[in-house]
């Protein structure tokens, strides 16, 4: 980069600081009472959540990755993973050849309902307790702008 | 728990999901570009800021520590990491028993230089142009409140 950086100002830089801070420091604590509370990784717990959010606990492997946002190569390695402990299934489709199933099984579901109480009571204890109505409707609008922002900009 | 989980209301949970989704692709799409552009992880990064930012290049390891928030494990491995690369080095101080320093090496100054000026570019394009200024005073304001109250939760 030859061009003079565009360094941030100071309230750019402040607001940035504190947000990135907040948000390591939150899924941080929230990473460690999953696993503590649950044996479960922050992405065995949204697998487990898209899969048993729909339709017989099963979705298309290209569809999982897409709905997470994951590259196909991390969502292969955390699938075998997974499958390992008995939380999801693959079950093939050489029918249409439109790719493999993911399915959550018995002990997915269970794990996942176990789980969800716990994890949900720890987003509103460290995160939804400390805000305001308001709050929430402006961090929501905030987040879907830089969100829609990324869509127009390339990698 | 045998509670009645306190679910989330809609307004609640899309608050919720929209910052988590935006800060899981804002984060991930800042460190794939840092790796690509210079070489270095996030955590990487962070140390080299922070020694940098400091009077001669140096922190005491448990001060390091302690301002990015890192568990002693984590920040041992890291350094240990670090050092092999040349980016740090640690010195042993055995007159005061407050132990080591961690330095950051010629090599260390030069990829923090190199880097800062397109992680700056790319915080800016990708979030901060985002944002009005009432935005960012609200960011900061919001995720401020949320660390504060952090402070008075246990783990």
């Amino acid at each position: 980069m030859n061009a003079t950086p565009r360094w941030l100002t100071s309230e750019e830089k402040a607001a940035w600081d504190s947000f990135i801070r907040m948000q390591e420091k939150l899924i941080g604590r929230l990473s460690r009472r999953l696993q503590d509370d649950s044996g479960m990784s922050a992405s065995d717990y949204i697998v487990l959540v898209k899969l048993t959010g729909n339709e017989g606990g099963r979705m298309r492997f290209m569809d999982l990755a897409k709905v997470v946002e994951w590259e196909k190569s991390r969502m292969s390695h955390q699938i075998r993973r997974m499958a390992k402990r008995g939380l999801v299934a693959k079950e093939e489709c050489p029918d249409d050849g439109r790719g493999a199933f993911v399915v959550a099984t018995p002990a997915g579901h269970r794990a996942i309902e176990e789980a969800a109480p716990m994890h949900v009571e720890h987003v509103r204890r460290l995160f939804t307790d400390a805000l305001t109505r308001e709050d929430l409707a402006a961090l929501a609008r905030i987040s879907d702008r830089v969100l829609a922002h990324m869509e127009q900009q390339p990698d």
